[in-house]
């Protein structure tokens, strides 16, 4: 699976956004007192930690929205793994551009890298199993396709990106229908034929009563991994299985180790730390 | 110092944003599937964790925006400190509107209790010392005016908003005017009368040549404790003095014990982990 | 399956923008000057043709933009055959309001009822057979959100909603990967766990091909009924089956004779009349 | 009459909005995941009916606004007869833009060749008479600018572009005002002095009583023709007349044959349907 | 004539946005140190000057925007003359929220009622003549449709709103065209039936040739005003007369004494003066 | 002290509204008419006044956003004293793109000009002493950005942007406090460490007790100059003093007599005089 970069057309308006917030009324007061216009600068991003990056797009427009004749040369693309000193992008052009870009770039930069690096960690700890990590919609309010984008580039998985792209239903929705029969057929029959229905069972009875019905995957939520391990054995391949609920880097491969199809983590896009990526001139 | 609310209409646009994000352009197909609409809903919002409650305003918003007749009842305003089980705010109406916004609400509620939360930790560990602890412009992109007021509501203070409102003079404006001198003297007389002057050093040699400077604020950063000490002493009460660098819940009592004014951290806003925060029916 | 109305907040926006392009930059220079500001006006929505309403709270919104006192009351809700003088809706209330804001309510009410009667008018024809009628992407741009609701409220199914919540494939992928075997492995590896795909053939040769591939719907492009007939029986059951191409009312009832189990259209979104809805004084 | 492109910068909102509304929040995942970022494609735009083209500008930038390296050259330009197979538009580039492009540059130019088509036929059918072909605000929500421009590249003329351009006194107005003539009086009073004044009359006795008022245009609604004749008569070149109601390609040329100077057309705009073109590969 | 007010959805973005320039990042920051959330205000918009008032539901919707509960009372409906001391509209409500929002109330109100003010002032110069004082293009950008409606608020007429709403024919048009005559036709072909052509000319020679053309108004251009006498005869009631260049206070009265029909004037829109308003405690 | 540009992404946001305004519907009507599509032009922007010149980039972006092609070259940038006939660019290129682009560049260019102008007569006025000129939150609402930006070209200083960037303490937030000094200490702890806090005060018993208050600046509204006298030697440098109150070129160099750090005026930004400036052909 490669990763395929999101259109410009699609960053843009959040770059554009974040440079205005920064700029404010006046915009940066201090470079223009101090920078002369004519000035020059080389550098470059470099890593400060190991980890995956993602979102170097999104750094590159936010120099490029300040002066389009800034250069800005990748060396680490999204989704390669870096560390410490290793040279992501190197920059030249204007000084006062790049000072003034400098924040907006790296806090998308380290904000999305920190989102493939806990991606990246947990995929790594699923090894050798085959389960995929995947997100939830537990991201950060408006940047959603950003965050799930660099859950790709960590080489995670995309779980539904909104409330209108698949079902899934939950305890809520079974109790307001009556029984998980009669809500999956109802969700059945609503849904067009490309939506995928997921349904969230916590005990192995619940799951029983769903091995007939026509859904796509089962979440298999919050139970210990010995529960896990008959759940998928019950399951047999009707479906696909994903579990959630206390995922972590210490959890994660006994998850895996039962069998899951899917393990989804809020954390990883809602908890992330950043990336440490810091601009040095060269 | 008491916390104030945003305006509703600055908060508005942020909330309407995130639940077209999550609705899509088929809205909740699995609430619509199968709530009945006529169906009401009564619970609340319910930490799951120790913390320091922001948001609030925003999650009410995220239901009033899909249903203006539901009722949203606060117990525990931004600011107040939490315990799992503590009840935030009560909700009650309509059971669809209600499932549709729970998870924007939470986004913004968790999003912004974590970073109240980490603010408070760190203010927590000042004590008894005079530094108060305030963020820098490592925020979320787009999310800037939410996230300081985060700080504010876990008892922080709050860096600059932008490039704009302040001057905050570094090493690469400095080596391009040619002396610290220079640039201070420069940024004065660029800047309005209102605006504040914040110059970073990271050495005593730096520091001593600021002295006599017409600053407001200077940055120590980087500087080992020991060195604080020198600083602000040979500060001297001149101007505030204000340390960044390293700081975490293990550093920022010793940090605190300098007798530094202010406290600077990134972690804050860029790197808090959510509050957990549930919503449960009654 | 019932009709689920999309909530207030996503339509507004369409009716804000749809008034703003009619009342230009001085309003409505005839209303103004010919109605005064006091005076009522009490009267009916009503339908001149036969039809399925879909768009009311559009309509509604129209008016109560413009001045939310006035009082709108729905008979016919979304979803609803009418006939020639049936009353949809009645509104009374401030003249100027009404007159001005009549243009728009039509505008949006008679153009998707035109597609809701479209979607209708094919549904009937597929009787007694068991295919559902969906539609496409061929909507008009910027209104899809709106017409695939409409599509619903006329009794059909949505197909995906853009390019991003399904994948289909078609020929020219097919091409640039070298089979379709390698095109749908390539897709599933690729694809959110809850992401469907469909697989676009042309021919038997094609299809038997694709019988033993991970896909979830095909679609029959362009087929005789005969083919179709041999199609939907080799598939036995292993995945959906769509038929597309020259389905209109006349063509319909054959082709949901073969078996298939879904029939899309293009033209129900795209070359739908208008559905002939006037606004009449009591 | 030559006709005039509208600029880009005002078409580009219209080809973003229905590109982000088609690219969702994740892209075209179809195409990323199969066609390689560095494949080519050569193409053209081709017409599979005998029509008039609108929109070539919309369909080039939804190429451009994903991929400004596209070549995009244009054969026909709006306004052109094509007959089937006619290559309306060559393009070459990324096989990804173009593949993620067609949909959305197709539904603005089948739409708008729609209009165009319509508009054309109906021109057509008015000849040899001097009547021209006029639209109405009966316009798709949110398109009207686009859709007046399809009408112009069908040879058609554009009746007013929204509530603020023109003042057309109808029958309610008359109504709250007390007579044609106090109405007319009024409205010119108020009224700018570049700002043209239409009356509609229903009926020859309300005609008469127009026939002295400071009017540039009667509307003669719905009536015989050989109302109309008589109306065109008792008028004598005192101001411009325009037919509306009942009007299309069967009805058109006798009312043209009245000797009214407009006849006015809602279905050209409402009902059109698409002009059917595709996208071939070279 | 009476003014008619312009919606509130249409006045809305333009208070939303100036509040948001006012608030900025952190809203009103000595208001909510300093002013109790339960204290309440009460108070007036008074006038300091005499003139007229402009604006008074963008005085409104700046409090209202900010809390809806306020309570706002209208005394001076926009179009009154006041003077000193007058009381346009008394406020009461939250003390915050009537201080936060009185400098965007204001700068609405007083800008305003200064284009007011300015056209009233030469209405009433042109009284006993029949001429009507109307406004041109030269409007702050961004706020034309405001501006438009205070010159009507004032009592003037307006000029076109647009490049796109009526024809004016310069200099530099007849110049590429070849000759006047050849313009007008052109124009009269391209525009549509309710579209005013108005040409303007410089000297008597060139209104000569005008006499016979299918024109609407003429502009008389900087024409001293025997000039304008001789131009008035000439036209004889063929088309509207209007007068621009040089247009004050001083020479108003003259120049309506030309006989002219209308006299447009930029300096009401660009350069006047605001009309002075206060915000008093009661 | 020089003048920076504000970055073209700031400015665009401005122009484009200020095009949409002015295109409308339909685009520039009379010169699509009558202009041809190749034809070329050729001339300057001309100051016909005497004044200081801001905007230019924003004349330039009203050319650009229509026609990339056009060649723009500042002669006078932003900041010079131009005199009549004084070239301050020449523009080439496309005649309809101009053409169509003129009254939008001249609307920016003349109106902050003007403002500039304005302010610049002060600056000039205040010679030789040292005060300093700036301006207020009384600008034209939506402008603040570009008309603070214009205050900087005439050589002005700017206060703060917003309410959020500094704290200005009135008689009315005193008032709710109780006294200068409790407002004071409050303003203190509830701002930022970068916030400065102006203080208003009406007379000297005011002054007095904020002689030893921990503020940055006080203003001193609306004294004669023989109390502003006072008021300055009684601050004796304990912090920058600004006076405020019937400012303007009479009275400016008596005030800026008293020792006054800064004198702040309204009427430079909300009440001053376009400059005038033309668009000739070469």
């Amino acid at each position: 699976m490669t990763l395929s970069p999101l259109p410009d057309m699609l960053l843009e308006p959040f770059v554009h956004n974040a440079l205005t917030e920064d700029l404010g009324r006046a915009g940066d007061i201090t470079t223009d007192a101090l920078i002369p216009l004519s000035q020059k600068w080389k550098g470059a991003l470099v890593a400060r930690q190991t980890g995956v990056v993602a979102g170097i797009d999104l750094a590159r427009l936010a120099f490029h929205l300040l002066d389009p004749s800034i250069r800005f040369s990748v060396n680490k693309p999204d989704g390669s793994v870096v560390r410490p000193k290793d040279i992501i992008a190197t920059i030249s052009g204007s000084a006062r551009a790049v000072i003034t870009g400098e924040r907006v770039a790296l806090n998308f930069l380290s904000h999305l890298s920190g989102i493939a690096t806990a991606t990246h960690n947990l995929v790594q700890g699923v090894k050798p199993h085959k389960a995929r990590v995947c997100c939830t919609r537990k991201t950060t309010p408006g940047l959603r396709m950003l965050e799930k984008y660099a859950v790709r580039a960590g080489g995670g998985s995309n779980h539904r990106f909104g409330l209108d792209d698949a079902i899934l239903i939950k305890d809520n929705h079974i109790a307001a229908v009556g029984s998980v029969t009669k809500a999956v057929q109802r969700a059945r029959d609503h849904a067009g034929h490309l939506v995928s229905i997921e349904l969230e069972v916590d005990n192995l009875p619940q799951l029983a009563e769903a091995l007939e019905l026509p859904i796509n995957v089962v979440l298999l939520d919050n139970m210990p991994t010995s529960t896990l391990v008959k759940a998928v054995k019950m399951v047999g391949g009707r479906f696909k299985t994903e579990a959630s609920g206390r995922v972590n880097i210490d959890t994660v491969k006994a998850i895996a180790a039962t069998g899951v199809d899917y393990i989804s983590s809020g954390s990883i896009t809602h908890s992330a730390q950043i990336l440490d990526i810091g601009l040095d001139e060269a």
